[in-house]
């Protein structure tokens, strides 16, 4: 029973990788289309959620299943349920990178980011990506260093968010309202999947000091 | 057994619609904060945030609990996973209204809403408060036409949301980039608290539904 209850554990684990590879991959193309104003990669991204969407559905109904069939306890439970948790913080992220890429098509031929705050958004998109990268690895390699890192990048995402605002809100901001707009709610994307990032971190840490602490 | 899960069951929802209420009040407080530049009311929203956390976590632990020792299978174990889902949006949804309050004490003792944006924002927090009213109601009477109506509500609060958009937007805007700035993010915090607001009505419309099919 409880070597059935690991295989499945470790497929719904599995499930978890490929999801954050695919939002991650979501991210890139929408981060790529908005500092290039790339109309088709911009596009791409919806195309992307849409199978994020299904890894969802797949890996909350082999949960559901695991817990009706074998009813696992105490650690395994734990897992099982944080497993809940992961996917939701990732279909969130792919969320966040359709917002981004639909901004990038609001604009489009135009690009949505204003000169003044391209370097910065360049900046949080290879912040994003990063984040992306290590909860890949965090969730294969049940990594908790990797998981612990990402509170860094998160500062580093901030610090980025509160240069963004003082840019903006400086006297000689030379664009109007709409680009500030734009540049505010962007940020706000970025500063959100960051936020989910951590917390798929702090799911992979608990985990792994759950297993520290009672292993199999 | 049965009875013994429902129990248990109930004891959850109780714990939901006590939750709810606490967030609809701090949504409230957050929303009289932000329109009198109330600073005392900006900081007992995080108070209350601070409660609806401990909430969250006590419904966590009483499903982690009833999972393990009552092992609820098909109905029960939907009813008892979406508890979780509930709980998580409404956690999220006290999380925003802690953002309505941060903006309201950073402008303080300005008022962080521009007076041409004062009643697009007295329609959203109106609209909220609604929201927040149904919600607490389907979630104690498992009201499914309740919770079908959070719908029409958030096209409500999309429409002022776009509104808002427009006003700022327009060539004849007379204030400067931070109040629009400010007006972007707070509009935001509203349009993802409605958003909140109808998954926890798509949750309770689910469970319902799951009731009529499989009757106790």
């Amino acid at each position: 029973m409880r070597d059935e209850i690991q295989d499945e554990l470790n497929r719904v684990s599995g499930s978890l990788v490929i999801m954050a590879k695919a939002v991650r991959e979501g991210m890139r193309q929408a981060s790529t289309a908005l500092l290039a104003a790339d109309h088709t990669l911009a596009q791409q991204v919806t195309v992307r959620d849409a199978e994020i969407d299904v890894l969802y559905r797949v890996i909350e109904d082999r949960v559901y299943d695991l817990v009706a069939r074998r009813h696992p306890i105490d650690g395994d439970l734990r897992t099982v349920m944080t497993a809940l948790q992961v996917a939701a913080d990732l279909d969130r992220m792919g969320e966040l990178a359709v917002h981004v890429a639909r901004a990038a098509l609001r604009r489009h031929p135009q690009t949505a980011v204003a000169p003044e705050l391209t370097s910065l958004f360049r900046a949080m998109a290879t912040v994003a990506d990063e984040l992306g990268a290590k909860i890949v690895a965090a969730l294969a390699d049940h990594d908790p260093v990797l998981a612990g890192q990402l509170d860094g990048d998160d500062d580093a995402m901030d610090e980025l968010h509160r240069g963004l605002f003082s840019v903006m809100l400086s006297r000689d901001w030379p664009l109007g309202v709409e680009a500030a707009v734009d540049g505010a709610l962007l940020g706000r994307y970025y500063e959100r999947y960051a936020d989910h990032a951590v917390n798929v971190g702090h799911h992979v840490l608990s985990l792994t000091t759950g297993r520290t602490a009672e292993p199999a």
